[in-house]
């Protein structure tokens, strides 16, 4: 009697194969973490903070004395120093854990599996009046509650990530551990983990350029050496933005074989399977049949933004009877329908005339 | 003609070299970085890209073919990929900058001018319009307009920067890179990575405890192994919080002789020296002779919070005519002089009967 509700989007690169890996095995994973949760989550006091041996298969009543094998011992010294744990980051945690379990699977699977590529992930998982949306990507989720926008989550893109993607490269190639223990091939002879507002010229050698480097969000301007020559470890802006010129997403799954170009430089040290999860809790609001998550892939967030998205939620809802189950259905296709636009004689357009998205658009439209 | 205003707090620890040191030239390093850019700043047009060689001495139009030694050429292509950087951003790196060399001012100058220790630094400049507020450490910085609360900096400690530092703490001694590169000494052979809610006791092994890792904002739970009764990276909550129980700030200016007590672990490759710089642009508010930016130690937000000083500024200000200079200075006394409290046969209480702060308190309040 103890079940969650699931949700995700799986927008996959470079092939299919992890994207539907993932697509029919991520909620195996979920369900698996929270399995061993079913009765501390069910229990209204805190989590315990450590538990006997093996909890699998013991009788559903895990604490007190009498089930954990545990005597309370007066000579024992109480801890002082416990941090309390909420049941709420005990699920936010199995989400994590579910993702890198994910993540493992495709690496030990995409040989025999064929598994080329990688994909984002966004998951939103309900459980026990709760709202858990996580993400690993550039897909975005959003709520809509009485025509105000909740943000859901955040894009993890070369640009968003830069600072997390220097410092490892700055870490792992270059000057801030002794000699013997650096890692140049990591970072490849091709690349400088400084940031440059543009490429540079040779014959610029000398003059003095604005510059960013892993501790900065601020820019100032350093003297042209040799070294700035090569290619940026983060290159390109907006949609075009890429890490090591390879990889326009630095988080998501799979993408354990995915190299440089005609090089031997591996990207996946520079990726992250770790989702943001974020928690929006149902019962501290009234909710009206208008209230929607929207979960949707790039496709549709590069052509349509958040108060674009909203306004056709209320359109399209208003013109169905609030108790049609389908109208959150026909809100999801018409998101899609008008992100692609309409094919004219200068390619597809929107209705605002300007070009649709040529990418694959997933949506959905969850009542709250 | 062209000048700023600054104001800062030094909360030194293990020492005041380091503190004193940072106080009588912290605000040279950042006139120094200014001092190049004096032009660009006061340019309206966006800020070069590139410069030629040496701008030091050079007329003070920068720019323009004739000055920079560039002539246009149709034949050199366009840069399309030209990143925008604003007149702030530049202000914000010349501040890093400034912050990073005074702490490579304290490592040269420790041994001969005796500079044991560290301390936090938190920096206010006024600048052309704009207030930026640079944080490095636990000290606070408010805004106070119409009585509302606006903060303008966050605190680095252990608890805030947990994953910064897991993260570290395990790239460079544990797992993730290749046995021949890894450097447990930096670590130590005392320490783990993980962080649980309370010391492990050894009778505990083989039990399940839970736990964070570096890339987890949830919690788990896993089997207690022999590595995980090393003493804890980060240890303790709130003001009791230490890195590898030896500091409770993580950013901020000197430490670089600072170990682990009765060992030869350094803690400096752990610290950061990098402020987070906030902006407060005051043109783009009226304000009135009761706005002000309030700066404090943590001695002042240990038993003050950000609602209690507001009560305070507004309380004490409406006691003074609105132009009596001298009004801010006794806010500032005010707060200081209740946050120690009065001395009681249980020591210094507040007018709560709480603890009043054992702490420094150092405060300024400023008028917008």
């Amino acid at each position: 009697g103890f079940y969650f509700h699931y949700w995700a989007l799986f927008d996959g690169h470079a092939g299919s194969g992890a994207a539907v890996l993932a697509s029919k095995r991520l909620h195996l994973h979920i369900c698996e973490q929270l399995r061993d949760l079913v009765d501390i989550l069910q229990d209204p006091s805190p989590p315990p903070i450590c538990l006997p041996h093996d909890t699998r298969g013991s009788p559903p009543k895990l604490r007190g004395p009498q089930d954990n094998g545990e005597v309370p011992n007066d000579a024992v010294p109480r801890f002082h120093l416990e941090k309390a744990v909420s049941h709420e980051s005990l699920v936010i945690g199995a989400i994590e854990n579910a993702f890198k379990l994910m993540d493992d699977q495709i690496e030990r699977e995409r040989a025999s599996q064929h598994l080329p590529g990688g994909c984002c992930a966004l998951a939103a998982i309900y459980l026990m009046g709760k709202f858990y949306v996580a993400n690993a990507g550039d897909s975005r989720a959003i709520i809509i509650r009485n025509g105000e926008i909740i943000p859901m989550s955040r894009e993890f893109t070369p640009e968003t990530e830069r600072q997390r993607l220097q410092f490892l490269a700055l870490w792992l190639s270059h000057c801030l551990i002794p000699q013997a223990f650096r890692r140049p091939e990591l970072l490849g002879k091709e690349f400088t983990h400084l940031e440059f507002p543009r490429r540079i010229q040779p014959k610029e050698l000398g003059k003095k350029m604005l510059y960013r480097d892993q501790s900065m969000s601020g820019w100032a301007y350093k003297k042209i050496e040799e070294d700035d020559l090569k290619f940026p470890l983060i290159y390109g802006e907006g949609k075009k933005a890429r890490v090591m010129a390879t990889i326009g997403v630095t988080r998501g799954l799979g993408d354990h074989d995915l190299k440089v170009f005609s090089s031997n430089i591996h990207i996946k040290p520079f990726l992250s399977c770790s989702p943001e999860v974020r928690v929006y809790d149902l019962t501290q609001y009234e909710h009206c049949p208008d209230d929607v998550l929207v979960l949707g892939t790039d496709g549709l967030w590069d052509v349509t933004n958040d108060q674009e998205v909203a306004g056709v939620v209320m359109e399209v809802l208003t013109s169905y009877e609030p108790n049609d189950p389908c109208r959150y259905t026909m809100v999801a296709q018409e998101l899609v329908v008008r992100s692609r636009g309409v094919l004219k004689e200068r390619g597809w357009r929107l209705a605002n005339d300007k070009l649709g998205s040529g990418d694959d658009i997933s949506v959905f439209v969850i009542p709250l």
